[in-house]
């Protein structure tokens, strides 16, 4: 109980990191969607790897392969797989790592939950590399939202210690969010670009990462959509959203901001504009009691540092009990933000639908 | 779908704020639990209403009455019920609010959604009272925790500008948990309580709320406890504290710290002490991969001032579509950081013993 | 993870026979129906024991106590709870089943289960008593299903050796269903109630007991209700079917007499009848695929006898491991299925709301 | 929400006929477990088509492809997923099915759910091909309830009018059922095996097909498996075995015989043998309030004829909406039921294995 999610979209994520394929499925789709395979791919490319210098070397075409699910072409009602042949791997990279887990990483509770019997090659099943069916996934979901008038779109909020303009969680619009998806480089502020890029690649010169966070807006969402306590927005998208690696903390509208407001500046004053209700302000990121109030939905994600770096770091040996030094090798992204922003797209993007349908 | 939550542990949360009852359904207790209804009622009462001059003068005393699951005090493996009555409702207060939306609440989503036939006394099924059920569940959680040797424990980790002292994640002992929960003011620094009692004061004297941050520590979780991706343990932590009303962030470990680290300050190293695997420094809140990795588990959530204040807000009427000035009248707590303390415990107690069943 | 059913609308059924109180909460219901309470209560009162000499003398008002899910007597969007006291109840005729486990009863696997701490009074969990809350939902859902222009109605077709005449599954109408709802002996062909009659009475004047067949149809479905494979309507009636108390056997259309039919003969042929498609047989009971086809749905359910029996029967004690003779006191019926019935209507209008929404 | 099944051990099924492949994800199985693959693949063949004249030409090797969820061919914790490529299919066979749909086929209703976006080559996510993929997952839990002592088999009771020795609820053992696995015709009473083998051949010469029945026992299942209620192991296995493609009716133990029982004779009286509590007869299949008593589970399945025949056959023109002549080409069995018997075990196997872990 643990790779698959949703309540009407059942999704779920299978594979290893150097397992023959890597895939997901998707049931509860509607029939009738044709899918539009090239700008999947133009989404899969955003996250896929070894695009440039500030990513991982590993170079992997991922394109999906469509098992079933669709009838020529168009969703056909039936649940949709799709899959990603696993080539490239280089398993004889992570040849200790069973034994010596890496900080940071799964390594070492899931070697104690899955008694010793855990494919220890390239992270297993927690590798980064399952947020390309994810994507895969959530491309589609895209599609979907899009075809209902719902934009998803995120960015590169900072890096270590670089910020770029925050959302206007009032004002945002879909030209932005779309202007952003087809830059290289993220960001709401193309002149800040350059210090991260430099923030990555002075990690990267010391053999070290950094982290970042990634802000997400959704425009579109019809006041309503959503539900009480468990199944509430933010309850399902926080739930998606730390089942990617990396990710250690979400937050809604001015979320950890919220602690030092007073009640009168947080609660966002209604308004009507144009025959609709609207709200000045958007502190609650376009949530209340878990439902769409038709703002704009903002949610803002963390991502540590990646975990697999170059300096030598203490670790133990598992079956001699005793420290051990260790040194990671293999390919490694110094920096994952720039590649997690699809990848809180699609994730955002899955489980709004599975609340839309 | 929406108010049960759980895979092996199914809890059912049910009531409005002025409807007869409110109450909860566990399903899935272990049988054989001789539920200590002292300690229970003692949990329960760390959440009430009417304490003292910093929360709301409505005064209930929440006594549950528990309908089944029980076989002389022992769970018999059946699901368990217990409701509480509501009385002491004055609904008149809120007899404009089902037209006039109060900013901040789930009035207005929540009228679109079931095209107003929500009940609008009280918040209805939104209202912060439905904590008092999910206490229940939690506080009898809370005590198969402890039978396995596992302790929840949380404290106030800031108001408005006013900060506690930090748990230490890698030392913190069920000593100081145990001390902290006796207190009046849950807090580790006393010496801040006086200047956190004042932010509530100065806010409430000018009808005005203010918002905090309520760290919980769990100690004595095994290495292993969770799953991989969706059931993760942060994934389940989070669905299930972004539940409980006015919850704007949830963070583990370093959380939103992370964006500022280097992997090498932010990866914990594993030490082999006392023949067990720690590590020494714990930005991972305890939790690698959704798995916990035997640390204590650190998760920190922001709540956001109260949204009903005696301030007058801009809202509107939903049947005239025109502005609409709002005084929210009723009893409402200047502050709920406080009496969200058990509850936090209570929601982190529910969703680890959901994983660990 | 037992006593909670549903995708879209979830049904908790809570209570032990001799606990406080039984009760159901349903999660899901749309928002804006009026339930018919009086509706409700005839409803409730064709399951209710002690009407007439073929049934229990335990006599209990079992007037539901509505908790929440309403607001002014609609539903409101949030989970409806209702409960019934339990009074009357005789603990003390029980008190040796703990021990000495009746034959046909869940006492013993139960006591296994739960390693001895079961509720063993009146049946506990497993009584047919909680078919009452779920005939406080099913009666709800036939109200929904009935403003869908739904019908659900049934009839006793089969007692130990006398039959009732089989509804006809293509020209059956919802008059015929409607009058037999309203016969004290709900059976199609009034002349074989007495032969029912007396193969109850001769069984209950042996202190024994008989069982029977409940017949249900449904119209009024929509073609293309359901899914495929496990969330079929045939695996999601039959799922809830079975959960409950005494049910052997539940088959479709020409059911079990399909393994002697050719193809030729069992396949329903197509016909376009005042614009819509028809069969002119109905061996598939109204679902192909697991989804409905138009037709009436048709399910039979066997219903074993009572297996409380007032005549001497061979139990072991637990405790001693040895053979004892075991008395079963306390009252039962001599027959169930003619209580069955509203019940059947219950869980078929349950299970199809669900898949309906 | 259709196609995924469980709770603890979540199995999903993908693909449609002619779809590039079909294929199945298993999660929640324990990690350790080396997977047999020559027994797993002795498994298949059974099921496989084109074995002999009894069942239908089409061929095809039907080898799993895993694709991950194994490490060194053990279980690693992640979800496993096999699939089958297809091939061998003639989708020009099935030309006209869309607009005219087969009697007894899901071709109408399934074009009303998916407003004709439906794959209709080859029965597409309905065919009973997709029980492929179940019969892999099925093999797999095989092999685990067999490492705890837990064995099921099935054999043919019954083709047309012609009935196998049924099994012996109280004496079966596993020798038994290991016999009857390796023969061609699986039945008790080899001396039946020509009568049915004629039967199904009448059947076939005159383009036809006939039904029969499957029954499965269940062997070493410990006393205290199962839950009450909707979690009842009857509701699990008939939710599993009613999305079998073709299943009509599910009874256990006695099941539509109790009808015209009484309940003294229709009670399994408890017996002590050999230190261990047994009944000494099983009108009750093993199971008794949803809960295993220890007896053997006995459950009995029945198959409607293939739907696909030879003869010509009522149908419609859903572009006209006028009557047409149909006349079902392609490849059929003209008697599922031989096929039918590893199916049962797989279900069966499946729906235990989830409820036991």
């Amino acid at each position: 109980m643990a790779s698959m999610y949703g309540n009407k979209l059942k999704i779920s994520i299978f594979g290893q990191s150097h397992s023959p394929a890597i895939g997901v499925t998707i049931d509860g789709l509607p029939a009738g969607l044709p899918v539009d395979m090239d700008a999947l791919n133009r989404f899969l490319v955003r996250r896929a790897p070894g695009q440039n210098a500030l990513s991982t070397p590993r170079r992997e075409a991922d394109a999906p392969e469509f098992l079933c699910g669709l009838y020529e072409g168009v969703t056909c009602g039936a649940p949709l797989t799709a899959i990603i042949h696993n080539t490239n791997t280089r398993s004889k990279d992570y040849a200790n790592l069973a034994d010596c887990p890496r900080p940071g990483h799964a390594d070492y509770p899931a070697s104690v939950k899955w008694n010793g019997y855990q494919d220890p090659t390239g992270g297993g099943h927690f590798s980064g590399r399952l947020t390309a069916p994810l994507c895969i996934a959530g491309g589609i979901a895209l599609q979907f939202l899009s075809q209902r008038g719902i934009c998803v779109g995120a960015h590169v909020a900072q890096i270590e210690h670089v910020h770029d303009t925050p959302f206007d969680g009032v004002n945002i619009n879909a030209d932005l969010l779309q202007e952003i998806r087809e830059k290289a480089f993220p960001v709401v502020d193309d002149g800040i670009a350059p210090s991260m890029e430099a923030a990555i690649l002075a990690a990267k010169g010391e053999a070290d990462s950094v982290g970042g966070i990634v802000e997400c807006a959704v425009l579109g969402v019809p006041a309503g959509v959503g539900d009480p306590m468990f199944d509430g927005l933010e309850s399902r998208l926080a739930a998606m959203l730390f089942a990617v690696p990396a990710v250690k903390g979400v937050e809604f509208g001015a979320g950890f901001g919220c602690a030092t407001m007073r009640g009168s500046a947080c609660n966002d004053p209604y308004v009507v504009q144009d025959g609709t209700i609207r709200t000045t302000s958007n502190n609650n990121g376009g949530i209340l009691g878990g439902i769409a109030n038709g703002m704009p939905i903002l949610v803002r994600t963390v991502f540590k540092p990646t975990s697999s770096i170059g300096i030598e770091q203490d670790s133990v040996s598992l079956s001699r009990m005793e420290p051990q030094k260790l040194t990671v090798h293999g390919r490694h992204d110094p920096c994952i933000v720039l590649r997690a922003v699809p990848v809180v797209e699609a994730a955002v993007a899955l489980a709004l639908l599975d609340a839309i349908l």
